[in-house]
């Protein structure tokens, strides 16, 4: 088994993380992408599985891991609610169950004590599915929501002021029962089997206390979170995060993703995570001439250029013009809504694709499940503000958003969590 | 790119294909056991991700691929109805142009010409999202369902008999909106961005001839049919399939598997195709004794060994007695009732683990997706008779069923099912 570091090297350089919350100028922005394609611009093809089965990703940390962890494959994400009679005592015991159980699993341990041929005339701690299995990559991010923090739990002065339920987007479509939630886990993994298990264990450790409120599956990641990974492609066809957050930009993820000590003390070396389930209808998408296709994303769709340049890290030139007064990269084209000069901030994302069968229509249900991980929810709500031009969106509805504070890692022989009950 | 024979050696041997249709005496399913039992004893840990990326199985031949392929790890299947104003014409070409689709597909090319950069002003001919990625070893097989046969295309004459939706079990609780099936394409590979992009693009083809009726993903396989594959777990968390056919005996693979003439022409060298949902209620499982899972299953939980023997390829022992006078495997036991000295025959199984998000209950959504083939499908009745009394019916709902025929593979310059028209 190879231990690794989850991410890029830790922060500990001295860079101030009180820098303005998520707002850049232009050139800051421009220097985070040259470093970007400097050290990225050997990639060609995609490379699904990159990742090694014996991976281990440590679970206690000064921060979690699977916020800056090399996305790996496969996810199984899980939103839970508290049950109705779930007190603050076993709203801790939940944590450090948990806490227990990911730091096993993460390892390549299985849940308890002499899990299968232990006890008889017991129920296995363990459910068995993942004996034999690798560490796969596993890591296991554990947060809490926005309603964890009405008055059911004492919890009400914790709440940091940004962990508001999102607003309504342009073109928000969203379903209440695959929205919000009390508490999350985001298990991720090279391997499906592993990351399914990790939530079916969690769940079976909250029976009582807290039930799955919603899940998704993702089976392919659709971006890069380190300059070593090739970047995947989304189902519209074409690659999607070339200019994503590093964790080989230190500077820059410290200044947007990781809490300093401007929030509640608990959330500090903490991030925010923002999911929101994208449904595109690609067949609507896939009869689209390419000249078409490329406008809106604002890129090639094979090499995965920028409009106005050649090769994938390129970076963009929004102002280059065309002879009929337009601009080669066009102004609604999703690139440059997203693009920092235009959203002025920048977010670490960590998305993947999901097909759930299909629809009564015959058509497949497929999509983007978007994950992002930001110092505060207000970056999120600044992009995506910023794209309610975006032509793309005639192709794609977001019909579930839900926020998340993810506390800080955990340390050996404490929990998950533990500084809100402080 | 590394090209391999889908399955094992294919049965040239000169056994005549006329055997019984798959009623065996108990000599013979012994002796059939003791070969596997032989090549296999050496695995001890479960590989969820044995296959190359590089893997490319030729698509044209005897008999389709992705029947005694070595099963791969991510499953896309679906099943097309045709639209009320398809002709016999309409369902030719389709034919034809999926199968030109999926010779392209499994050797890692696109569909079509100049797919990604060729004509700007047109939609591109491949949807592009697996791009760069290599082969990983996918297999399309096309199959078609028992409405085929109808009034439609002129196909009556042709049915064959055994061809008939799957009579109602014991626990049925079948839904009709993801049953049956005019068509079907499994797409199976490595990597499940391959595969979804092969139902995708098969889908596209389609547009305006048939259109989904249903589709279902599966992220791990439950079943290996080679010896040279370590034995998955399924969601109970038991290894499934160790007595599954495998495709190193071939003359049991000709007994069981491959149509012979005593058929419609148009199917020698085809087999047949069941699915079935099998949505399994894994909370209570996971409260049930590690004894009477065990029980219930007929092997232990961590080894797979049959409760009568010490090691996963150990032929069970069924006379074998308790000092109360009962059995040690249970009568009512899983592998009692699904063992071929049973049941009387034998099936080479395919199927997939499922999560498919979580229920309003919050119960994960989860399962198996269970696919077999076998020279009838009388076969799979006998089977799945035999598990009437099964003790796992009380963890297990299944709530979809269908069949196909899988015709035999093609020839190049011709194509998957010409045999139905000639």
């Amino acid at each position: 088994m190879t231990t690794r570091t989850p991410g890029g090297p830790t922060p500990q350089d001295g860079i101030s993380r009180r820098a303005a919350l998520g707002i850049l100028g232009a050139g800051t922005a421009g220097a985070g992408f040259a470093a970007g394609a400097a050290t990225t611009a050997s990639f060609a093809t995609q490379a699904s599985s990159d990742g090694d089965p014996r991976d281990a990703y440590p679970f206690y940390g000064e921060h979690q891991a699977g916020i800056t962890t090399p996305v790996q494959d496969r996810l199984h994400f899980a939103a839970f609610d508290l049950t109705s009679t779930a007190t603050r005592d076993d709203l801790i015991q939940l944590l450090k169950d948990w806490t227990d159980a990911a730091a096993a699993m993460t390892q390549g341990r299985e849940v308890g004590d002499g899990a299968v041929d232990g006890a008889p005339l017991l129920p296995p701690d363990d459910t068995g599915e993942a004996l034999g299995l690798p560490p796969s990559g596993l890591t296991i991010t554990i947060g809490v929501g926005p309603t964890l923090f009405d008055e059911r739990f004492g919890l009400a002065d914790r709440k940091p002021t940004d962990l508001e339920p999102l607003p309504l987007f342009a073109f928000d479509l969203l379903e209440e029962s695959i929205s919000g939630g009390d508490l999350c886990v985001q298990a991720c993994a090279h391997d499906p089997q592993v990351a399914v298990h990790a939530i079916r264990n969690l769940t079976r450790l909250a029976f009582g206390t807290a039930r799955i409120r919603w899940s998704q599956l993702g089976f392919g990641r659709t971006s890069s979170t380190s300059t070593h990974q090739a970047t995947p492609r989304n189902l519209f066809g074409f690659k999607d995060g070339t200019a994503n957050l590093k964790s080989e930009e230190p500077a820059a993820v410290d200044e947007f993703v990781w809490v300093g000590d401007e929030d509640q003390n608990w959330m500090s070396g903490g991030t925010y995570l923002v999911t929101r389930k994208i449904v595109m209808t690609i067949e609507n998408w896939d009869r689209v001439s390419l000249a078409e296709q490329e406008d809106i994303v604002g890129r090639s769709k094979g090499e995965g250029a920028p409009l106005s340049g050649s090769a994938e890290f390129d970076d963009p030139d929004f102002e280059l013009g065309t002879t009929d007064g337009g601009k080669v990269i066009p102004v609604d084209s999703h690139v440059r809504l997203a693009h920092p000069t235009t959203s002025g901030t920048r977010i670490l994302r960590r998305g993947y694709n999901f097909v759930d069968g299909s629809n009564a229509l015959g058509q497949l249900d497929a999509g983007l499940f978007f994950i992002s991980m930001q110092r505060s929810p207000a970056q999120f709500s600044a992009v995506q503000r910023s794209l309610a031009t975006d032509t793309m969106n005639e192709y794609i509805r977001h019909v579930s958003s839900a926020v998340f504070a993810i506390p800080p890692g955990a340390t050996q022989g404490s929990y998950v969590g533990a500084g809100l009950f402080d």
